[in-house]
């Protein structure tokens, strides 16, 4: 008996991560009740974003450009390389660390159950700008969780294969934490005190 | 750092109810990296959506037409008028009881608090309606909840204001319970034995 359209907008609404039939419906409810304009303007950005929205050539972070304007600032130090998991991880160590050199965005982290695996995290990429020999430290930042410190392992014997020093985020991170909610006095602190990974 | 798009989507995300920064981010992030096609989709049902559906002339109940389905349907007894607080609670008493009567739908309860009275609950309209000598009986299916026993309250005065009998669903709701989560046989135990409002 409910209109249609308001069918759809629920079921549409589940696409999002978190929101179950019950959630989707109070969205719907509560932007046709209250929101309609701001409702319009999630509808217009959304559109525009899935489609211009793509990743950066050099970072892999989500970018409107071929080269985000990260990678095509001027000064950065091009040979420290960063790997991160998500575009918030570095965006916080932007903000927390005086950190100049560039990052790598994995948008995620290996989880072979889940079927992400190297290929998933474009780690052949990696692999091809690793072997191009301008980087001299590959510094991973991925979190303390248990598939972060996997794909940090992962990374390390990378670097080595490339002959680049892999280095890891210091001890500090509280253990099992996810790095964006590390408060900024100790990500700075476990930048700063980020040490060679040991074979 | 991040392309302003990115920001304009997650700031856009949080007109959702339940959405704070972080869970605003994870959607963005989600949609951009697995799901742009159900996010168009999503886009596109929105903007619809907020242009299309408006309110039922005579439910008030969300609708794409001046009147929605169930208040054109033939062969619904005009004479029972059940006040509802959500489509959704319209919803489940349609699915749980043999009502054969029209609904009435106030998107909400009365929270002065809130700011939410009888005008935003349309309840002059309701009225008016009850005005017509039309309704015999009004069904008052409010939650179990404070609120919903204020506006029933006031509902049932206003039955009475114009000679119309209010009845309130018979104990059994659990308390402080939303109607929508209640088990189909409590509820429709529930409708079957409403009592009229003692004064
Ligand atoms: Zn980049
Ligand atoms: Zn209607």
């Amino acid at each position: 008996m409910t209109a249609p359209l308001l069918d759809q907008l629920i079921s549409a609404l589940r696409i999002l991560p978190g929101v179950g039939p019950k959630s989707a419906q109070r969205m719907a409810y509560h932007v046709l009740e209250r929101d309609r304009e701001r409702g319009a303007e999630l509808a217009r950005v959304l559109a525009e974003a899935v489609e211009v929205i793509g990743r950066c050539d050099s970072c892999r972070d989500f970018s409107q450009d071929a080269l985000c304007p990260l990678c095509r600032a001027p000064g950065r130090e091009r040979g420290q390389l960063c790997v991160v998991e998500s575009p918030a991880d570095r965006l916080a160590i932007e903000q927390a660390t005086g950190f100049r050199g560039l990052y790598y965005v994995l948008l995620g982290r290996l989880s072979p159950l889940d079927g992400i695996g190297p290929v998933e995290l474009g780690l052949e990429l990696l692999g091809q700008r690793l072997a191009q020999g301008e980087v001299g430290e590959l510094i991973i930042a991925t979190s303390a969780t248990v598939e972060g410190e996997a794909t940090a392992h992962y990374l390390a014997q990378l670097a080595r294969r490339h002959g680049v020093r892999p280095s890891r985020l210091a001890q500090g991170l509280p253990l099992g934490g996810e790095l964006e909610y590390v408060d900024r006095g100790t990500l700075s602190h476990a930048f700063g005190s980020r040490a060679e990974v040991p074979r």
